[in-house]
């Protein structure tokens, strides 16, 4: 299996990946707002998705059918307005640079047109069966290079 | 109700407080170990049962009795070793800054002796109804700035 | 505020209602596939979505803005298959029954045509703040009876 | 690697076993009360807990260390009180049938002894690369058939 989308001619996108979370009861703690621990979590979902619709494949086919794992080293996270369910969750995600073995993503959630967080993640990449770092191979390396954006 | 444990004097701790959290099947992901996301609510965990053992009330108890409300505000990660259900994840819980209205916290998790996360945590006071911030009051931050450590 | 769909005459739904869910690395074990657990929350969440969809208002609206709460007192669930993040869940919700303080909820769920569980669901209605059991207001007592779909 | 523990005469327990739960902040919706969706967590953990406690090896041991995967077919689940951060949460868990490859567990779980749950969960037994379902291996049998109880 390779990566990219099938018969596509990659080039560099123009809009921000925006990827839209349903933020239900479950989500929400007793102070009524979706809690702290939710967040990453959505942040997590957004850069899944980021790579499913870039890169044609979602974590779970990376790992099993491609042998590719990106297990995370960092992740930072400013939290500006509580995340409720009265608004769908929007979830932007940048590729802001692609290393020799690691990527880093900014992830910036948004409800009704507010800020509620923003974080940086860096992932590295490694065989998944081993967890052995390794470069990204040359197709995969060939469509991230293509998606890094610069983050004003 | 008041903070601090009942009819203790209170000193200064001398031995970091650790928690420990038993990480199961359901914590992990395909890659066979716990799943990044499951990480922050490690360590919020081991931030709230902190309160408990050294304030004498947990978040939930906090929020409904006291109506005293503590939302973060910012979250940085860095993780060294995958954590796995093959040990007991001992969270170390350190706070490291008593300010107006913020608490810095850092959490250490290890397993079998090897240092698998580290992180800092920072949270803001409010009055948990209207979550409008606060300074903590008298009782509490007498209690809080006994308990900051300098982490070495 | 009142339930229902602003401006609609509600009638009978022809189509039962589907919930598509996106399933995702985060939600998998070390089996490759949805933990166990996670299915609850994959019901829940279509039932929610439901009443959105239907009353016009989620169970967080209902609760915090009219005061009604539905908590669980019964869940049964059958898995046939196992879900992946292979495909979509779609997930069928029922309203079975309505009794005069309970509602009885059927949900199937499908990936790829295939039945992956289905289980059964009873809340009752209480006031959110006190928790106490109520019969549902009348203008929600009309929607949900219109609702009540026979399950062959 | 062998189940049982190590060695121990195993003998029919007397005591019906019963594993904590700590629950917290997280576990909370705003209802005020454990989300309904946690609490097949905390039973599910809690048979993860019993196989750990009598056979030797968790979950997570048993699937990767012996191929040996015990999918869940069925569970069902009645709520009888709300679970809170208050108290500890005590799920005793009985193994009450076993079948050719299959095993029906109860848990109960209460709450400064008040009953607030309780459910019947069925396991296959299957070998867990490939998800065929197969009989327990004989050493296993053995420990499982001893471990019976009655659940009057």
């Amino acid at each position: 299996m390779k990566c990219g989308k099938a018969g596509a001619t990659m080039s560099k996108p123009i809009e921000p990946f925006v990827h839209d979370i349903r933020v239900g009861w479950a989500d929400c703690d007793p102070a009524m707002i979706a809690f702290t621990g939710r967040i990453p979590y959505f942040a997590l979902e957004s850069i899944d998705a980021w790579w499913e619709y870039f890169v044609g494949v979602n974590w779970y086919e990376l790992n099993l059918d491609r042998d590719i794992g990106t297990p995370f080293v960092h992740m930072s996270l400013d939290f500006r307005t509580p995340v409720t369910p009265r608004h769908k969750l929007k979830c932007q995600v940048k590729l802001l640079k692609v290393g020799k073995s690691s990527l880093r993503f900014s992830v910036r959630g948004s409800q009704n047109g507010i800020l509620c967080f923003e974080g940086e993640f860096v992932t590295v990449t490694v065989v998944a069966k081993t967890m052995r770092s390794q470069p990204s191979p040359p197709d995969l390396r060939e469509i991230l290079d293509l998606l890094v954006t610069v983050d004003e």
